[in-house]
């Protein structure tokens, strides 16, 4: 890997080198498993690491044709690191291909060549390495220079884990508060030893609940937008729903968006009040193979992109939340659609808040639009559609440990696209000010937000 | 600031300095306020130039945090100058920031220098210009070149200040006739001295205020067709619409929309019958925050963008209009949504009209859209998915008078992009062409629209 | 023309040269005229040759203005010939340019320069080589390095000209058998010579032809989605719905659409078990202008860019399909709104077959999008969201015999844009991988489809 990767100009390199590359890394958002990070996981081998658990290379194995036993199936880890290996070359131009040979670079040191590199002989260097301590759950994060990560846990969660690990903090995954279901009020009342039966019952349990998120750490919540998400004003009828609910009913489509709705205001106003930013991720379209969604699970890589947001229906709904009693909480826009993306970044300038800078704008680019072609994209958007000082910058929201080297990646291409604009002359700003901007995005926006 | 600013190569200078530069202006759409042309004010102090009457400036201090009182409120003007000063470096790569360097180099010829430059000593300088007669509202059309300038004016407005000033003309604004009210009709009455009762008696009121904005130079209408507008075909009960709404019923909905439908019908027709050129402003979401709305009036700078435009029903207006007895006038197509930006670029192929270049088009990037990733999107897409050489070319649409250097900001991009596409081989054509075709854009394709 | 026209690094002219230029050419999807082609048809003047029959061509002359009566009217040969001369220079910047000079040059070995070249001259010098038999139909073909041309043909149409010719095939249009009419029933029983009364007699026909189809060496089929598709699942009535129509009552609405989903349905299930490439083309706004409809007919060159793909309706079909007794055939999504690309090539990770690399994937840009700057953003996205190296590649879908110059442009824009991202060091892959990569993409992927 060569030391001045997507850095092609001197502002780049510079700009990387003094004001990016050193500092820690916040990734604010992401789906480590909390469980074996408190365990400090020794991996068991090359494969358990770097594939088995990675939807992203999953996506990619079956776009180029491999077989699903040698995917997710009955093949052993050494096949499917093979496998792996195997298709690599064929992946120039995907982000996975830099990916992965930055993983193995900034890991284990080792100078991946796809196509060229032998898998066993990979499998034995890295093998050899991993039962060392420099190699367990922690001591990678200590490698990637983490200062905070933010693992999401559900509101019925056992968080006690996080309370022992100053670096850990877990951020709110709210998708099965908002879609509640007469089970998950259940566990919230068992877990808060209160008897819900009203939705103001409902209301504290999830405020006891905040509290403890609060008290470990939490700072960021999130809920899924996806294409079926239709928000409502309050009716004045969402005390009934939920008795409905309660009492067994299934809400269906419109009435179980209402309900969604109000959970929905109530808990903005929480995070409000809390001074939590709310992440929306906004357009996935998870419903697409049935048959991989049964073999591979939801979360399973073969989610597509949703059609363009609703975005009437988007500002209604933060018109909404701003009227509330504790007014709009900062908000990071995230879209799956990069045809949303103007739309997303000129939201910025549509609320606000005296005093907090980048109160509601768009996120980094996520998920499949995570790579060099997304990230400028949503540079450019939010540059010239918001203000790029501002931007929050990048998390990885990953299951993989590695994908860490995603900030080095995103640093990276931050720096390398502001250099190009530099050299071009389109952008007239010195290098102090660019040097701070830098910085900015790459940590401190985020680290205010702790 | 630098000479070849967005002309970083021999033929973006050649086109720039040989072409396009010493053009007049032409700025064929704009919300300059006619009151202050036609007393020819002077500025009391820069903030009430620079800063207080732009949206674009006080959209920017709320996205970095600016406190209200600072943008809109009761601080006084100079704190305002001075908030804007202090946000301007942190707005680097956002348009602002050039175009308040162009502007106070073109206008007081100082060198402004974001985050540098003292903001009480650059008070200062202004200030002590600002009382000269260059400086007044006419001198600065002068310092700027400008040809012909077309501030709109509602149906109702008195248009008589337009008469006395060969450069000013009225565009007209269209909304308010088409998303008429009671009281519209009666001031249209009145203006007219005459007795609105039916349709007929509309049109025929319309037809004499048309005539009216012709001979005041009118020869540009805009429409909004915001997110909700919904166009329909003459179902032959628009008479009897009329007749409700003079009664004095509101119309709801698609009553509503029927009616707004048939007008503008009648309106295109006009149009084409005066060979005005019809422009339709796509896109916009301009109800997000209610607080801002209240605040800040509806101009106020927090609208946002709206979903993708609905082509289907797009594409079935035009239709309708090219059936009608006058055709299709020529029509601009803006569009906020860049995602939008393909299929209004394709919509030039079309409609067409025997002898008329250009007959419909997408139109210059629109506000939000205005910068230099917006204008290269748009050039991108009239060239690949159009006619280049019959691009309309800009206008500012600002209520601002210093921005009459966007048209010095177009010029150089537009002769940038075309000076990279020379440079990288993908354009052929050689310089007699390209400059042929700079000339053009910059300047007569929209003369030949006077 | 230069001989490094768009290859514009070392990178580039290297791929080109030694992996693309001399690789044969599969056109899987095009509208040449098999009457022509099967007898070797000699072109009577330059205009039948390269003007009268391009709607391309026909499309850009209206934007510039030309009269009707030059364009598809009673204007001699040489007048429509010299009109789309004098239009060329205007069109620096759309691809019509470089086609046309690259046209004249592949094919008369002439050097046409816009502007300057003489209409009169060129009309002689082409006019004088026409007539020998090195200009007939099957030399271009032979001139362009043609392997394989799929012209598209009707379920009813006579597919007999095809058995004589080793280089053609038919690629099933199918619009006539999913939008169904009693008078397409009644030709396609008489050409199978069968009684086709019900759902399940008319599908037994439509096997016949796809096996006589198939002997004809068909692998690809097509389908347009336009703006107003919508997919249903079976509801169980689809046989009623037959046979209503069988009887002669017109299906309207939603009715016709569960027919023609039903009827979808089980082409797909043919396809895949056929072993066929399913094509579809999606997002075309084919009524714009009645008046143009009227006067050039439905394929004259007036069709707009609807608006976004609905993807919830798409990827329900798409599962649908693979539910299905012989699942989901190889498929390319075609979008002319490229505001859809990214949900399109994100799709490639969503359906999956094992052995099967490439399943489901984003096309070639299409139709209105076939230029540089939609070539660009396909790479793009398909090298982003999903796997360039499994891309089907180029085909024309003209109507145009002298389009195949559009591989070379194809070949010329892939190779330049993997260049351009080598000399930036965006993309790491060496030379070895690329080249596969382009000889893949410019034939090999293509041919293992035949």
């Amino acid at each position: 890997m060569e030391e001045n990767f997507l850095l092609n100009t001197p502002t780049a390199q510079y700009l990387y080198q003094e004001h990016a590359e050193k500092l820690p890394v916040i990734d604010y958002h992401n789906h480590l498993n909390i469980q074996e990070l408190s365990a400090n996981r020794q991996y068991k081998n090359p494969a358990q690491l770097w594939v088995l658990n990675d939807p992203y290379k999953h996506r990619a194995m079956r776009i180029c044709g491999v077989e699903e036993n040698r995917i997710t199936g009955q093949a052993d880890a050494f096949e499917k690191f093979s496998a792996w290996m195997s298709v690599l070359p064929r992946l120039a131009g995907n982000p996975l291909y830099d990916w992965s040979v930055m993983e193995m670079k900034r890991v284990f040191g080792t100078e991946l060549k796809p196509g060229i590199t032998d898998a066993k002989l990979l499998w034995e260097e890295i093998n050899a390495k991993l039962s060392k301590p420099e190699y367990s759950a922690f001591a990678l994060l200590e490698r990637f220079h983490v200062e905070y990560a933010a693992p999401c846990a559900l509101i019925t969660e056992d968080i006690s884990p996080f309370r022992y690990f100053q670096k850990l903090a877990p951020s709110l995954r709210g998708d099965t508060i908002v879609n509640i279901t007469k089970e998950c009020i259940d566990s919230l009342g068992e877990m808060t030893q209160t008897n819900i039966e009203t939705r103001e019952d409902f209301f504290a349990a999830l405020e006891t609940r905040l509290t403890a998120f609060e008290e470990a750490g939490c700072r960021f919540s999130d809920h899924a937008l996806d294409d079926d998400f239709v928000y409502y004003p309050d009716d004045g009828k969402n005390s009934g729903r939920f008795l409905e609910l309660r009492q067994g009913k299934e809400l269906q489509g419109e009435e179980k968006s209402r309900l969604a709705s109000e959970i929905l205001r109530f808990l903005a106003g929480e995070y409000a009040k809390k001074g939590w930013t709310m992440q929306l991720h906004i357009g996935a379209r998870r419903y697409t193979s049935s048959r991989l969604r049964a073999m591979a699970g939801p979360a399973g890589g073969f989610a597509g992109i949703g059609s363009c947001c609703d975005i009437k229906n988007l500002t209604r709904m933060l018109d909404d939340f701003e009227k509330g009693r504790y007014g709009l909480p900062r908000t990071i826009l995230f879209t799956l659609n990069p045809a949303d993306n103007a739309a997303m970044s000129a939201l910025s300038g549509s609320y606000s808040q005296d005093g907090v800078a980048g109160k509601i704008q768009q996120g980094p680019a996520w998920w499949w639009c995570d790579h060099l072609y997304g990230m400028r994209e949503v540079f450019e958007n939010i540059s010239a559609f918001g203000v790029l000082s501002v931007f929050v910058g990048m998390t990885t929201d990953s299951r993989s440990i590695l994908s860490f080297v995603r900030h080095e990646y995103f640093r990276r291409a931050l720096c390398g696209w502001l250099g190009e604009k530099v050299h071009r002359g389109d952008l007239t700003a010195g290098r102090e000010v660019l040097g701070k901007m830098v910085e900015d995005i790459c940590y401190y926006n985020a680290k205010r937000r702790l």
